[in-house]
């Protein structure tokens, strides 16, 4: 039998230590195809290169994988993946292991969770894992396990077309990890505050900075399960429509 | 009483024919700031500016607006215009008029609506307008009672929170479209093709190209609204968690 063919990406750029580990993880389930930007692109959400080029670059990493950096966002690099470099369709897409947290509305801004649901989009299994540290020397290891189990668990259990995972893991030691629970996104918001600054020249310049705050106490929220030492995982649609509001809304404009 | 506080904004760049046309249909309605990127953003998804800074201009256009250019992404400028431009909560903020389509799948790669969902994030009313015409002299004006009549229906019928609209209107003059139609999104996806170069040194660089396959001919899929004349309205949610297939995945899982 065939080993599942997997396509790792990221947002935080092929070297970083979180997709280094992932791969290392994921060349245990299967063979294995990195296709990553050749840079840090965390906060680029959904974006796509469309007004300038793209270059790609084989490069020689640790392990039996093929690594494939490019000059693009995490989005592009799925695209160029199924289009340039895979020669078959993979059989799961994962991305990251993000440095940071991608629970609750995070999952709009994230390139990672991005890369996963243009995979969604393009009708494949995917999957995006963060861990909350922020840290680059942050222990992924303590993580393996549970990141395989998942795997090879959505590999057996096929995702239904039109979804994708969204799962964060706690900073714990792999024995003080109780386990998964399946979360919806956690209702939430960044409360932004500039930084405002002045240049050498005299002029303001501003820095995004801000808190996070989660409104959401419901237990099945992931930033709740995670609190508690869960791993969270979110089921996340990409058809966006508010279908329980299409009636009312015809009532008020057609 | 007080006239309505208007937040414009968009991503094809703050002199663009299209947010240029929508300030003075918004001018009509009441007290307009513009918080515009002072570059085109297309394409930018949600995308936000965390790892460099970020500065702003007031400047002076035609009209008895207020217009201030970021140097970011559609997303930085209503969190900007949040925290340090607006002095109260806008009533609503107005996206757009985006130049081309932004319905169906377009809906997670753009600026403009992207926009207008952060805008839903801090709990206001939001409504993205894009017309099916990508060309830089796209004529707006036929669009103006329509985009009038939708941004009054809202003001005076709030949305519920976590819902924003994005309304698509299809190129045709005022007396031909055939109205409103209320819809979901359609089930659409980009088919890419990387477009293969070589530079003047040799090597290969890529452009991103494709082609749009709408796979829903649902009566009120809004690409089919559209290709019948009738502008899209297609409520948008920004919690994307898959809540049907919450307990299937529990039963994988847990």
């Amino acid at each position: 039998m065939q080993r599942p063919l997997i396509l790792v990406t990221n947002d935080d750029g092929i070297t970083a230590p979180g997709i280094r580990n992932l791969v290392e993880f994921m060349n245990e389930i299967g063979e294995v195809v990195v296709v990553a930007p050749n840079s840090p692109q965390s906060g680029k959400g959904h974006a796509i290169t469309i007004n300038s080029t793209l270059t790609f670059e084989e490069i020689n990493l640790e392990g039996p994988q093929k690594d494939y950096s490019l000059s693009g966002t995490p989005v592009d690099c799925v695209k160029f993946a199924l289009d340039k470099i895979l020669t078959r369709k993979p059989d799961i897409v994962v991305s990251g292991i993000n440095h940071g947290a991608n629970s609750s509305i995070n999952v709009i801004y994230s390139g990672t969770m991005s890369a996963a649901v243009e995979a969604g989009v393009e009708g494949l299994q995917a999957i995006g894992f963060s861990l909350l540290d922020f840290s680059w020397d942050a222990d992924f290891k303590e993580a393996k396990t549970h990141i395989q189990d998942i795997v090879r668990k959505v590999l057996a259990n096929p995702i239904p077309k039109g979804i994708v995972l969204n799962v964060n893991i706690p900073k714990l030691k792999s024995s003080e990890i109780k386990g998964i629970r399946v979360c919806k996104q956690a209702h939430a918001k960044w409360e932004e505050s500039f930084d405002e600054r002045i240049n050498p020249h005299g002029k303001k310049y501003y820095w995004l900075t801000g808190y996070f705050n989660n409104m959401d106490t419901s237990e099945n929220a992931d930033e709740v399960a995670l609190s508690e030492g869960y791993i969270s995982i979110v089921p996340v649609k990409f058809d966006l429509t508010a279908y329980e509001y299409l009636d009312q809304l015809k009532g008020i404009m057609e």
